[in-house]
């Protein structure tokens, strides 16, 4: 079969912290690229917003998630030397540090192999409302 | 050189709470591939199971890696909305959240090129055991 | 096109715990490569040292990220089992196991696609300078 390589820039309108559902966006590349046997990467481009995947069945996985991020990385600006972007700036550096900017999800049978309770979350961490920009890259067969 | 593309799915038993070095069974798909320089994804089909790659030397790393991790994500049902699944499930989420869903690693020289103390784990978050799905992606030439 | 390969290992002589940025190499290898639309992982065969994609533009966000890895695994023997390798070792496990041993970044007309207050860190989590090695993958046409 012949190699396949698909690369699209996805941007996504945060409305503030948040955890946003691409899984659906990332379907549709993988679906458009031809690709049944390869693999997806998926790249964000900023660094006070994160990638993430995590359970998509009950939403309170997620508000507790939020809590924790924040509970582990507070605003507390006398804890930060880096401050002239906000309050939420730094701690927003923080929780990137420790989720993602990458993530590579393998395609089986044309279809991305999330496992059943996995989806892919780009993580707005500022306050504000965001345009953030992901590649994804799928290569394959 | 011919093009190689392999996936296989591993299925990891495990015994609950722990670490489960899967590192001979990804060398052994990688071996099979017959690929000598390419790139070797693992991907984790779960939210409340992770994969790492820690020190494969000294026991006690991992002790206290799974006591630190408890400590940070601590089992209190008080402190999370989440609790349906049990005092163990939330916790579980978290220290998905901040290890690692994929992991790519290069193959030289026909060899998946971990460092000296390197090993890759499947961590088992969860208090009971469970039986978790990896897929390992191999492609190079 | 025909497609592209290449690997490259780097070594990185590091002064001791701190953020180290290696962008500039990282792009040296990609054009080197000739790839035009392709993928570079890079990964790092430590287990006291990481990488981390991170803002490059104020230090002062470094230095914090610095004093609050520190603070949330801290230098404190007393609550390890693992302390043979000195009360900095065990930390930088800890530090190790949150942030990340590879990264993958999309290479898009023929340029590393990392947005622009975005650079690659090796991150020394020991007191003592060491000398680390990472792979640098390329692949693509």
């Amino acid at each position: 079969m012949a190699w396949k390589l698909t690369q699209e820039t996805m941007t996504i309108a945060t409305e503030g912290r948040g955890f946003h559902d691409v899984s659906a966006r990332v379907r549709a590349v993988v679906a458009k690229s031809g690709v049944r046997t390869g693999l997806c990467t998926v790249f964000l481009q900023h660094t006070s917003a994160s990638l993430l995947i995590q359970e998509n069945a009950d939403p309170a996985v997620l508000r507790d998630l939020g809590r924790w991020l924040a509970k582990i990385a507070p605003e507390d600006t006398s804890a930060y030397e880096h401050d002239a972007e906000g309050p939420d700036d730094m701690p927003s550096h923080l929780k990137t540090a420790i989720t993602r900017a990458s993530e590579s999800i393998p395609i089986v049978d044309g279809k991305l192999a999330l496992g059943t309770w996995q989806a892919i979350y780009v993580v707005e961490h500022r306050t504000a409302p965001h345009q953030r920009h992901a590649i994804v890259h799928v290569s394959g067969e």
